[in-house]
């Protein structure tokens, strides 16, 4: 298996990517609707904001560019008639997000674009057989309607209409939300690529964990993408007055659903490979001096394998029927988003390790190799191209949080070892 | 102690009397900020709708009416000169409210001046030494600034400075609200009434509790009105991805909040008269897959006696440093309303009495004596002048809730016990 470098671009040229890729997170974290944080969820004006830059940038680069019809940005740069190796990542955002997570993948793969383009470089020169797309997921995170993955789904050709009533915090619903952005959801399926139209779907993104970290690695393999099913919980009770009903008269749904919330970290913690996380809860009517009659919470599971991650969900509907016939409240569930495990083709994860070594100093060892529990566009994308990861190191494995941060030399190594994975894959040459 | 009637009302002018409070009681439930429940908080389009309506319905009855300074409506009607006997209860709710709470009390009122003015009646003709004012309070529950009494503090000359910079959920203050309602921030002490204006405050309220329908009784003299404090809580751990942060890197500031509800039911529920409440509870950013870092909570702590209430609160303080400490999260607390127990004085606990003995079928013990869990305006009035209370039977006990009702039958009682303790009070039969 060969290491040695494709690339032909000089190590200032690098530099100078990975400083654009910093200068960009910045000014995508600008477009935001809280002055005070970053947000940017699915059809809102922030993201017909970003989609316009990437677009500008892209156009940059010689590629042509569309929305597509779940409002994805699309390059695409080669040979018209050839299938493409897509690249790319995500734009949306959490509430209160980092700057790097999903942009800074979509942001180096404008660079690896750049960097083939360049004179004297061998990647156009040696005529890859494939066109490059770069694609700009639009909703990644699901924050806005609590389904993740919406934008890749159109892509991969899942899309499923009972999405389209799906409803936000104000009650939007999904279908509405499409209008009011210009999208026509009656033309969702033309999102959709064939299996022969890709050869292969590449994302780079930071690690969302503390693994290389703590490992002093700057960058890894992905071997697969957890498994994960999300819930949204429904606990109801009753409301009373908060003074005058007697502990014995209570049904109090806060305090099944909190009950509730210790469980899950009390059952996944248990496991090897399991996290479960309730990141959403809210108690109504939610007034000081009323018993909460209702709460409803998210529950977000996720596991290495799908076996493991089921028999979990099973151990916690049995505790939630336990705990809410103790307290004489009811409960419900809706799935909202299931994802099976997705492993990483092994070409795709051959390519992506040569990529690295070529970047990285001499080594004996083979480059690190990880799984990620973090959701990736990636698990989308598996139902219909094959899918490689590169991970950047995440100091502190801080991420969705606005102190997430990756450094400029990281993300340098990122776009060469992106970059020579691609002509690796071009060439042939693993 | 005389148990005669001094009314001479006939019943079907009572049943009259209780058909219009109740018609009343559904007219002001139409009058609220959501289309689907019943909601009028402080300072809101709704509060100043129910004091216009208050008015009329105070001058239809010959009543001078004035809406004071801090938007509380108010109606007189005797002798300008003489000290007044005040009548009242409250207009605004809680969120998704009940029809009856503070409503029933201020309609009640009405209708008792109504029968002490009716031809042949005692009241008017045995000229009462004091005039009668009936006060519709403009806030007892706190729903909108966190801080319950802000009316009648008012008007008991205890309005506290620091009130000014409350603010609610989208950050309005209570000082811009004044000014938006068309109150003037710099008058609210124009609202304060001095002890010599006042005989006394007797107010007629649903129980908010089951011990009244428990027991069969309609109606009952209230011995004390609880002691209450409330706090604001702010728990902080750390926001990370969820799918990315094992858990021996979390501190997940939701888990800590959760074990905190729990705490206080368990603490609180292992004392006699000693009730806590987990009513507000909102978890941040509040998405699906963030690990909450920051959870703010309420809690409203209520006990029939100071101490024990405070030794609660002791112990619940140690019980969140050991939960916070283990789980490395931070917590603090903001109390935003403290009230003493207030006990009902002797004399107005006796006309009390003489108004249910005069009403109900003659009975060899004494009407029930209960103390009040919930808080009321006297709360508030106890600090300028004497409190007395009459408690209405309240159907399992359900209140601070659509489904919480009361009998006509029982407002007819309530209507005529009120007016013989009126009676009672003017002539000193007692």
């Amino acid at each position: 298996m060969s290491s040695a470098s494709l690339l032909r671009a000089a190590p200032d040229v690098i530099a100078a990517a990975a400083r654009r890729v910093m200068a960009r997170c910045e000014e995508l974290a600008r477009v935001s609707a809280d002055a005070a944080s970053i947000e940017r969820v699915y059809l809102s004006p922030e993201h017909a904001r970003v989609n316009r830059l990437a677009a500008e940038w892209m156009r940059e680069l010689g590629m042509r560019t569309w929305q597509d019809a779940a409002g994805n940005q699309v390059g695409r740069i080669g040979d018209p008639a050839a299938p493409a190796l897509m690249l790319g990542s995500h734009l949306d955002t959490v509430l209160d997000a980092g700057r790097y997570d999903g942009i800074a993948g979509v942001l180096m793969a404008l660079e690896v674009v750049r960097l083939l383009r360049e004179p004297g470089v061998d990647g156009w020169t040696v005529r890859l057989p494939f066109a490059i797309e770069v694609v700009a997921f639009s909703d990644e995170e699901g924050t806005r309607f609590g389904k993740a993955l919406l934008g890749s789904s159109a892509v991969a050709g899942t899309w499923n209409d009972a999405w389209w009533d799906l409803t936000d915090a104000d009650g939007v619903s999904l279908r509405r939300a499409f209008l009011e952005f210009g999208l026509d959801p009656a033309r969702i399926g033309e999102a959709a690529r064939r299996p022969g139209e890709l050869v292969g779907y590449l994302e780079a993104h930071i690690e969302q964990g503390p693994e290389l970290d703590r490992a002093g690695e700057p960058l890894a393999v992905v071997s697969s993408i957890a498994s994960a099913r999300r819930f949204q919980l429904v606990v109801e009770g009753e409301a009373r007055h908060a003074g005058g009903t007697p502990y014995d008269m209570r049904r109090d749904a806060l305090l099944g659903a909190s009950e509730a919330a210790l469980a899950v970290e009390r059952i996944c913690s248990a496991e090897h490979h399991i996290v479960g996380t309730v990141g959403r809860f809210e108690a109504f009517p939610g007034a000081v001096n009323v018993i909460p009659g209702e709460v409803q919470f998210s529950l977000d599971l996720r596991g290495e394998f799908d076996g493991e991650r089921d028999r979990v969900w099973d151990a916690l509907a049995r505790e939630l029927d336990e705990i809410m016939g103790r307290r004489a409240l009811r409960w419900r569930s809706r799935e909202v988003h299931s994802a099976p495990a997705v492993f990483c083709a092994p070409l795709l994860r051959e390519v992506v390790a040569g990529g690295i070594r070529a970047t990285l100093p001499p080594r004996s060892d083979a480059p690190p190799v990880i799984f990620s529990r973090a959701g990736h566009d990636g698990m989308a994308l598996g139902a219909v191209t094959d899918v490689g990861m590169l991970f950047l190191r995440n100091p502190d494995g801080v991420s969705h949080h606005p102190d997430e941060s990756v450094s400029a030399g990281d993300v340098a190594h990122g776009i060469r070892a992106l970059a020579e994975a691609v002509l690796l894959r071009g060439t042939e040459r693993i």
